[in-house]
């Protein structure tokens, strides 16, 4: 398994992603002192991902309000799609969660990184616009969890690199639900917008950053510096 | 299945529920009208528990902030409880939303009752009270909508009934799941906060109700008076 390259197993992932995590991120995350903050990070963002999920079902499950217009009756393929998602994550969170006590971590108070607010902010506000937005960005962040999840696995502990690539399947197919959802509902073509998440996600993950955390830009202090 | 009464199937649920649900309720929740009422209000009732459950994640996965006092470290089988609980109810909700679409029952606005904000008026506000108080008003919603659904699932029609008699073994687990927590996390007896949560429970099943849902009270207007 961990023999595939990304572009194998997700061609049309790998097409999305503007570029490959830096090599700088990789050697930070793979020192054995950032393993707590890897992990913690990573049982945040399944919640946040379950999080995000069900707050799209109970903003748009009787429709989507377009200002000036009828109600768009429900999408029920969106909320079936994130419903499923939501417990995947779910399931994840819960199996960090076993690795973390196993291994003695405590669950400490651990700040969201700046990436997924980053994109927010350049998604429109009007509706269905920002449903379609909210879905690419969706999108990237699962897209590019799959992305660290396969460059990061052969530097971590065996346990870890087979949790981690275990994990591939489901981000993959969370990535391709959020954009054929985003494309559907949609009722004009989304390429331009993707390109510009695409400008946003690139700059999030290729200029320096602070914090360390599982979607970090280039790490700015190592931990020996720190 | 249906033979059995409540109080053989879960005799700690019955001792801990302060009345049965009025018989009106029944004969308002049977009328053929209202099905798309009980569909719809059920469906909300799952996404809003799965909701509660993950909010209580995301406040308390890093402990207790007791104010003026250490942290308490977090309580994993809170965290694992509530994720299970959380991935269950949506997978009801999905149950639901199928059957609704089956029937092209279209998911439209209904309001929540006042049921669950009756309750969460009366917590308490400091830690880590507010949160045994959260979890016993968790165990009476679970307790209430078990008891419902048993009590209404031979007034309905075969499908219907027989899911509703399927949800009731989860919804008894998360009766007890949440009464448990609340015991646990209590570093006193909680008898006296039970009592205090029965009384404005049977006060909202026994009180004349404007609005028909499913944890509403006596209806006062019924659908053909409408």
């Amino acid at each position: 398994m961990t023999d595939k390259s990304l572009a194998e197993m997700f061609p049309e992932l790998v097409a999305f992603l503007p570029c490959e995590t830096p090599d700088q991120w990789i050697e930070e995350a793979a020192k054995p002192e950032n393993l707590d903050i890897i992990l913690i990070d990573h049982a945040n963002n399944e919640l946040k991902a379950a999080s995000a999920a069900q707050s799209l079902i109970l903003r748009y499950k009787d429709g989507v309000k377009v200002t000036g217009q009828k109600r768009i009756p429900c999408n029920v393929d969106l909320l079936n799609k994130m419903s499923r998602l939501a417990r995947e994550e779910l399931r994840h969170f819960e199996q960090v969660l076993a690795i973390m006590t196993r291994r003695n971590i405590e669950y400490t108070t651990v700040k969201a990184s700046r990436y997924a607010s980053r994109m927010l902010k350049h998604a429109r506000t009007w509706e269905p616009a920002k449903l379609v937005d909210t879905l690419i960005i969706g999108a990237y962040i699962e897209a590019r969890s799959c992305e660290r999840f396969h460059k990061l696995a052969p530097h971590l502990d065996a346990e870890l690199g087979r949790f981690y690539l275990s994990l591939l399947k489901s981000e993959g197919r969370h990535f391709s639900d959020y954009l054929t959802l985003a494309q559907e509902i949609s009722d004009e073509p989304i390429e331009d917008r993707i390109a510009l998440f695409a400008e946003v996600e690139k700059e999030a993950m290729e200029s320096p950053d602070e914090e360390f955390r599982f979607h970090s830009g280039v790490p700015v202090k190592t931990s020996e510096a720190a």
